[in-house]
Parts: C-alpha cells; sequence; structure tokens
C-alpha cells in the first residue's frame, strides 16, 4: 500500500511533459548495479536466490539497487495502465509507398515488396556478378533463374559449411538442430521448379533459417532448453513459417539462442556459445543468436528470430547486419513458444534492408481468428531507396541518449548520421524522450511477469535441466507484485504517448542499436553462463 | 515457479471443454472459508493482516483456504491473458432493433430510445393516473408536459423526502452528499423550459441520483471516503453527467457506497449504512448502495452506480429494481475514480427496463480519443416490450448454477422463468458454464490488484482514516503476484471464449443476481464494518 511514504516519485501527467531539446527532464542512465559474474559465482548466487527467506531478502536488495522500487514500485503514475501495445493502422496518405493488401498470398505479398525495390535489384543482371560477397534474395533468385547454380548446389554448399563451422576448431554454435535430408528434399523439390520454369516467388530456393523459438517441423522447438520441446512437442509449423513455405523457401534448421530468450549474450549452456562471425572469441548478442550469426556468415540472406526486448536487434547490431522488429501484432505469433504475451514479436534478421522488406511481406498479417479487431486490411511499405521526399525526412535525434555509449559506437553512429544528412539532406530533429531508463525497468518487469507465467504452465520442469543463469534470471523474473506489472503497463502508456508525440513531428528516432560492441566470450561462462546486467542491459 | 510441484490443477484447452447439459464439468459452490465478522473481531483481523510477518503468512492460509492457490495461482491454464474485455460491435442483421449512432447529441439519442418503447408508453395520456406508485421517466415527462406539476415542485418533495429519511429515526443513508440550492437551481431552469414549451427531452427536469464515485459538480468525489475528495479535488463532471445535464437531467445528489468499491453490505462506517427501503433492518446491498435505494424508494426513477464486480446489479436485485451493467467501454469511464481499469463500468439503477434504455442511450458511447480502435459508431437498442421472433428467443439455463441459492430466491427465480415460457413461449436452453467459482476467484485477484495499485496513487493517505472492513479488504488487494494477475487474465480469457460459445446459442442467460436476499444490519457493523464473505460474495 505504500503508505506513511514520503519522497515517493510522481510522474508529471504526459501533456505536461517537455519533448522538445530545452525540456528539463533528467536523463538518467542505466545505473545497473550488479557485478559481471561467471562461473562458481554464478551458481552461488543461484543457490541464494533459491533459499526462501535468503532469497526474499536478497531479492528485495537488488530490486532497490536497480531502482526498480523507486521508479516503479512505489511511484505514483497518473495515466492508466496499457496492457497491450496494439498500433491500429492509420493511412496517412503517404507518397511513395506502396500498399500492401494483408489478405494476399504470401507470395502475392512478396511480388509486392518486389515492386518496392529499385529497378535495378528487381531484374536479373546477366553475366553481372554481385559485388557485395554476402548474397541477397535476388542474388540467389537470379543465379537460379539463370540455371547456373540450383537450389540443391546451395543445399549442399550450406550442409558442408554448417559442418565445418560446427568442428572443435571453429565450435561457432549456429544451430541446435538442422537435418540433412529434410534441407536436401526441400531444394530438389525447389530445383525441380526452376527447372520446369515455374518458382513460385523469388524466395524460392532460398535458405531461411529460423530461431528455435518457432516452431518448424520437423524439428522439435527446444527454447534453447534441454526440457521444453519434451512438454511441448512441435506438431505443426508456426503461422510464419508455413508462409515461407507457400514461397518455396528453404528451411535450413533451427537457430542457437540464449536459453529461454533470458539474456542477451547467447552464450547457452546446453548448445554452446554462438559466436561471432566477425570475431569468433566473441559474442554475437542474443538472444537470437545463432540467426545473426548464420546471416553475418553468409549461410543464409535472411533468418527469423524473436524480439521481446531487442532479442532481433541487438544480436543484428553485433553481427553486423540488418535487424527488424515489426509492430506489434503485425506477424502471427501462433506457433511461437508462448514465453510472453505482450512484448515478444516474431523478426528478420537480414543481410540487406531489401531482404528484411521482402521477408516482412512474405509473413506479415495477423491471423483474423486471434485478433478481430485489431487487424488492418492493408498496410503501407515504402518505396527503396527512400527517395521519397528526400529532404524532408525528419530524423528525432535524443542526444543524451544517443551519446550515452560507447566512444567507437558513438563516432561509428555519428558518421552514419552525417551521412544521411549530406546524401540525402534530411534533417534532424532534436527531441528528448523522457524515463527511458523507467521504461527499461518497466519492460524488465512485464517481460519477466510474463516469462515466469508462462512457464509454471510446465510443471514437470527441473531446476537441474536449467543453466546458472536463467536459474537466476527466473527467480528475479518470479519476484513480482501484481503492482508493479501494473504500474510497468502504466509506464507502458506513458511511453506510447511520448513515442505518438514525437512521430507526429519526426519520420524516425535515430539511436544506436547497442551501446557497446560484442564482448569477448569467457571460458568459465560457457558452462554456467554469465550475468552480466551492465553489458547484457545495453 | 512451482518447480517439483504435484497434484496441479490443469485446465482443458477451451475446446475440448463441453458445455451441453450432458458436460461431466464440475460444478464447484463457492466456498469461502472466513467467518463472518463484526466489530471488534474485525478490528483484530485488520491488525494481524498489517503486521508484517504475521500478515503475510495469515494471507497465504486465507488464499490457500478460499483455493486461489489450487485454482489460480498454481494452476496450468494453456490460454493467452485477456486483459482488456474489449467487445466489438458486430451486426447481427438482428430484426426488431433501432440502431443508435453513437455520434448523435444525448438528447436525440434519448429519442432513439423513445422510439424503440411501446407506442402507448411514448405518448401522454391524459387523465390517466399510472398504476405503479413509482414514477417512470415518461411519468414525469407527461406530468411536466401537462403543466400540473413542475420540476420545481419535484425538487421540493425530493428535498422533503431527503431530510425526512436522514432523520435519527429513519436514517436511511442514502446520500453522502446533496446541495438544496444547486438542485432546486436545476429544478427551476427547467421549469422554465417547460413553460416556454421546450424541453430537452425526457429526461428534462428527472431527478436522477449519482454514486459518489462519479465525479458530479459542485460536490465533492469521496468514493465513500473520508480522504479521497481531499486528494483527488472534483473539478469537472464525469462524460456521463455531462450527457445527462445535457438532456435536462435534475442531478439530486451523491449517493452513500460501500468505502471504495470495497464490499457488497453497503454498511459505511463514515456515512452510515444504507438501508433497504423494503425493510430498513436490512442492507441496500452495495456497493451502489444509495443508487439502488433511493430509486427503490422512489424518490428518482434512475441513479447511476459504478460496477466493477456485481456493485449495481447485487444492490438492485437487493432492493427490488432493475439494474444494468453495461458492455465494457459502451459507456466512457472519465471522471469516474479509477479504482480499477479493466472490470468498472458505469451502471445504471431503474425501477423500469424502459427506464434503464432510456438512460443508457442517453449517456452511451466512448469517447474517440480515449479507445480509438474499440469504439464502434452506433449500437442495436431493442425494441421494447421484446415482442421480436417471440417463440424464438433462447434462455440459457445453468440449472446446477441457477438452483445454488436459497428456497426463496429459487422459488421467485423459477416463478419468473416459468412465466417467460408460458406467457411468451420462449426456450430454455440448457448448457453448463464452467469454472463460475474459479471465475469468481479470478475476478477477486484482478479488482484485489487494481484496486490496490490505483490506491497506491494517493501516498498521503493514513490507515485511521479507513473503516475497518475497507483495511482488511486493501491488505488481501496488494497480496497478489504479478503471476497471480495473470492467470487471472487467462481464467478471463476461458470464461469470454466460453460465454461467446453460449451466446452463439441462446440469447439470454438466466440466473438469480444473488443467491440470498437482504440480510439484517448488526448494531456492531455499523462502526467497523463487517467481513461477511460468504454472503458478500454471492
Amino acid at each position: 500500500m505504500g503508505l506513511f511514504k514520503s519522497k515517493r516519485v510522481v510522474y508529471k501527467p504526459v501533456k505536461d511533459v517537455n519533448l522538445g531539446p530545452d525540456s528539463t527532464e533528467f536523463y538518467l542512465q542505466a545505473n545497473v548495479k550488479a557485478p559481471r559474474m561467471t562461473g562458481i559465482l554464478v551458481k552461488i548466487v543461484a543457490w541464494l536466490l533459491e533459499c526462501r527467506i535468503i532469497g526474499a531478502f536478497l531479492l528485495y536488495i537488488l530490486k532497490g539497487n536497480n531502482l526498480i522500487h523507486k521508479y516503479i514500485t512505489n511511484a505514483d503514475i497518473e495515466e492508466p495502465p496499457l496492457y497491450v501495445p496494439l498500433h491500429h493502422f492509420e493511412d496517412h496518405k503517404e507518397q511513395e509507398v506502396k500498399s500492401l493488401d494483408l489478405a494476399l498470398t504470401p507470395p502475392d505479398k512478396v511480388q509486392v515488396a518486389i515492386d518496392c525495390l529499385p529497378t535495378t535489384l528487381q531484374r536479373p543482371i546477366n553475366g553481372t556478378k554481385p559485388s557485395f560477397n554476402r548474397w541477397t534474395i535476388m542474388d540467389y533468385f537470379r543465379a537460379y533463374s539463370s540455371g547456373d547454380i540450383t537450389p540443391h548446389m546451395v543445399a549442399e554448399r550450406f550442409i558442408a559449411a554448417v559442418d565445418e563451422s560446427s568442428k572443435p576448431t571453429l565450435q561457432m554454435g549456429f544451430f541446435i538442430n538442422y537435418n540433412v535430408e529434410d534441407i536436401l528434399r526441400q531444394a530438389n523439390e525447389s530445383t525441380l521448379r526452376y527447372q520446369k520454369g515455374e518458382p513460385i516467388s523469388v524466395l524460392d530456393g532460398v535458405p531461411v533459417a529460423i530461431k528455435d523459438e518457432i516452431d518448424c517441423l520437423p524439428y522439435p522447438t527446444t527454447g534453447g532448453t534441454k526440457w521444453l520441446h519434451k512438454q511441448r512437442p512441435c506438431t505443426d509449423d508456426a503461422c510464419c513459417i508455413k508462409r515461407l513455405r507457400l514461397c518455396g523457401a528453404v528451411l535450413v534448421g533451427k537457430t542457437n539462442m540464449h536459453e529461454l530468450g533470458a539474456g542477451t549474450s547467447g552464450i547457452n549452456p546446453h548448445y554452446g556459445a554462438t559466436r561471432n562471425p566477425h570475431n569468433a572469441s566473441r559474442i554475437a548478442g542474443g538472444s537470437s543468436s545463432g540467426s545473426a550469426a548464420v546471416v553475418s556468415a553468409g549461410l543464409c540472406p535472411v533468418a527469423l528470430g524473436v524480439d521481446g526486448g531487442g532479442s532481433v536487434r541487438m544480436p543484428a547490431a553485433l553481427c553486423g547486419i540488418v535487424g527488424l522488429k515489426p509492430t506489434f501484432s503485425r506477424i502471427p505469433h501462433s506457433g511461437v513458444i508462448p514465453l510472453n504475451w505482450t512484448v515478444g514479436m516474431v523478426g528478420i534478421l537480414a543481410g540487406t534492408v531489401e531482404d528484411s522488406l521482402i521477408t516482412y511481406a512474405a509473413i506479415s498479417g495477423e491471423i483474423p481468428s486471434r485478433q478481430p479487431s485489431s487487424i488492418p486490411a492493408k498496410i503501407n511499405l515504402p518505396l527503396l531507396p527512400l527517395t521519397k521526399s528526400i529532404s524532408k525526412i525528419k530524423l528525432a535525434k535524443y542526444g543524451k541518449w544517443f551519446d550515452d555509449c560507447s566512444d567507437d559506437v558513438r563516432i561509428c553512429c555519428s558518421g552514419a548520421l552525417n551521412k544521411l544528412q549530406g546524401h540525402y539532406g534530411w534533417k534532424i530533429v532534436d527531441v528528448t524522450i523522457p524515463e527511458i531508463e523507467v521504461m527499461r525497468l518497466a519492460h524488465y518487469s512485464t517481460i519477466g511477469s510474463e516469462c515466469n507465467t508462462s512457464l509454471d504452465y510446465f510443471q514437470d520442469k527441473n531446476l537441474a535441466d536449467f543453466g546458472w543463469d536463467a536459474r537466476v534470471a527466473l527467480k528475479i523474473y518470479g519476484s513480482f507484485s501484481s503492482m508493479e506489472y501494473i504500474k510497468a503497463q502504466k509506464i507502458r502508456n506513458r511511453q506510447l504517448q511520448f513515442h505518438k508525440k514525437i512521430f507526429s513531428e519526426a519520420d524516425i528516432i535515430v539511436s544506436p542499436t547497442t551501446g557497446v560492441t560484442a564482448y569477448p566470450i569467457q571460458d568459465d561462462a560457457l558452462k554456467t553462463g554469465e550475468l552480466d546486467y551492465v553489458n547484457g542491459g545495453i
């Protein structure tokens, strides 16, 4: 009840918060008070948290130290809770977009996306070798269409490369499961279609890897665990997988991930750490670790991940590829392990923006029976490159937040921004996005509470089956009260309103995706996992 | 986490639950294990619950005894949580309804409702005195239109009657606040309109009482407390009040209620117990106690209440009037004390079904800015009496639940059902509504968690300002974990699906509103309030 408490944080009503560059809103740096731990230390923390009395006391201290009590539990927030971030399609009559009718078949949707690409990319260019060594979807399609290369040949090369990457000398940890026969079967079917001159779409024969959180036959869906697939057998493809199959894509296996998505390092105690193709001694990030790494390594042009709190965007950034978390409810979630209900979305990891657009078109559109009211009948896809009203695109930048990162990230991102301004003449709008760190805490309370509830469904699990860092995460996840959960949804409402206001004045919010680059994998982290809330949260 | 637990309740997937009369679903009777307590006992329970260690232990026992652990906390529920019960308008092309365009002005909406009434009620019947001694809205309108009676005369009689009811000999406890000057001013304005022959609507000059949970100038909004209005000043009319004013209604004051809506007896330690006009030694029910009692006593044809868990329907039943809780989000909630966010709705207490229809039309329609997606542009109002397809109306009855009440309630309700069958030829469809008691527990966890979060906003409150039974309720409200809250929303999802299925086969679900009739007010309950979860929950 919080009776007799003084010095509470009282949030101003949203309408009174200044979002301009002259705002007096305080920028609170992420103040994560938890040492980076690996090995025996992680085990000790897990044991202590699992003691009933000591654990409750430690959790209280931990939440207090990390400002959850101050900014969530005991704070006064006027706004009502917003539980599900449904964004309803509003047609702003934008120019230079293509309207995508969501009732179209997946191959027809892909064609609409292709029509958004510059004509130089749309048509096969005979005899021209792609200058970039990572092949795009259109590169595959051109090569298959010309007959020089077949999906079968690609599948064989793919299988050899994955075998190579799994050898003790490399141990890249890309996949949890892949089935050589299944891959070859799909590739052969695609090869036949090209031989008949009847490819289904540009995705026909293109290898696509799937995070092991999404149901995809014939594989079990482990969620990065040793037990979850036994309790929740995979009996059908997820809806997004069905759509990829309808486009002819070759599904090449289930990628490694942070156990239960409960961390961002991608160091999985059961299936090995996913290593960064740019430097195998460093993490790939997570939790969609393998999906980011295989795209980065050039094994597939695109892969699917799931993003509940950066799990697509962060590994994409650390692996130097494109990561897209679509708007909530734009992609059906059925057939994805329900680790949460209000934050997770299937996302896309791709080598290029164009390839993420094509894949997004292929799998987009919620299933009518699940979300009767919120489904838009159509959405708009942008014409690429963003030539539209070139000088009119406005980039919102919150300087304090943009610069709150390591020197190399800041220099790189500032450089990119300068290029956009210089080359396209895009304008920067200086803004203030209030309560970013509070949003992070609210998000943590939300995804933690939901994940804890979700996993409670699996009754026969055994603590010993969990990795040590997952055990620590789950104890924290289980520590939230209903009031903390509801207040986190009030914070969510505030942020939705802040973001709406900012997007009414700018087209894009720019910021570094991660504050640091990929950090080294420590040897003692490989078995126990690693607790690194300082780097993990950024 | 619930690790290593055996014997958990595992809910069947909704699609596998048989809702027919031959269903094997177990009917769990409400098994409330808490003795009825008043006086010093309530104080002792409050003190114990407020001790940190003993309190936590007692709450654990209490929740266990009342099967919350068994059916919510430790249960396995597959369905995703449903947080907000938005029902999207589906036009079933029903016959004999009037379409109500929600963009109309309130007086125009009232006219649509009037057009739904039988013509005998629509037009003034000169010289005919209403046979029923409680006046309806149309009785007032006829009398005012004829000029025999003026709103001013009614206001004076009303004020005298309320004064009388407040005297020590009666102590009916109808109102928390009413302002003689304000009532007379409104009545005089209305009188002038009738004199000019320009009444705004049939509600012009009609006295309407308002539960003290809804903002209505010039009164403070106490929520039945001694402190809430000091922390949350009433600065404007609630949206529903504005609409009633636009129709010319005379707002006659703020009715008594159970403190914070946290109980159903209507025994308020600060403003007195609301007594039942049928028998002043008995409760009126709650929490919209005064609103039910003033209508029952014939002081107003209609009053507004707020219903989060029966708070309109229960006192209406105990006072022998009509209680309507509209579909969630049909009436704007702005200007109502936000004691919860996903269950409470402004509701209507009226002497007749016709009057509740007229009032519902006047105040219906969510404000577009608050619920952009879920607002229907129109709704359908039924033509009264329900003559439509007379033999086709189907009444769903769950026998075990229907009969789970005291003998007199069962006999009365069965008699009513027989009349409907005999007179109109309506058919009974025997159904099973599973998990009714679980729904009650889930509802309790939901409204409790939200009320606890809501009240936490008011930081300067003092325990001593609360009534004793409210103190006990608030300690229980604050005891729920985020997992319990989320699982309660999973139960909500199941119930929504069960109800949808039943409504696809029947038009109306029939059941007694309360399982018991109004019970006597005990003297020692008047100061401490009363804990009666046995009667209160039914």
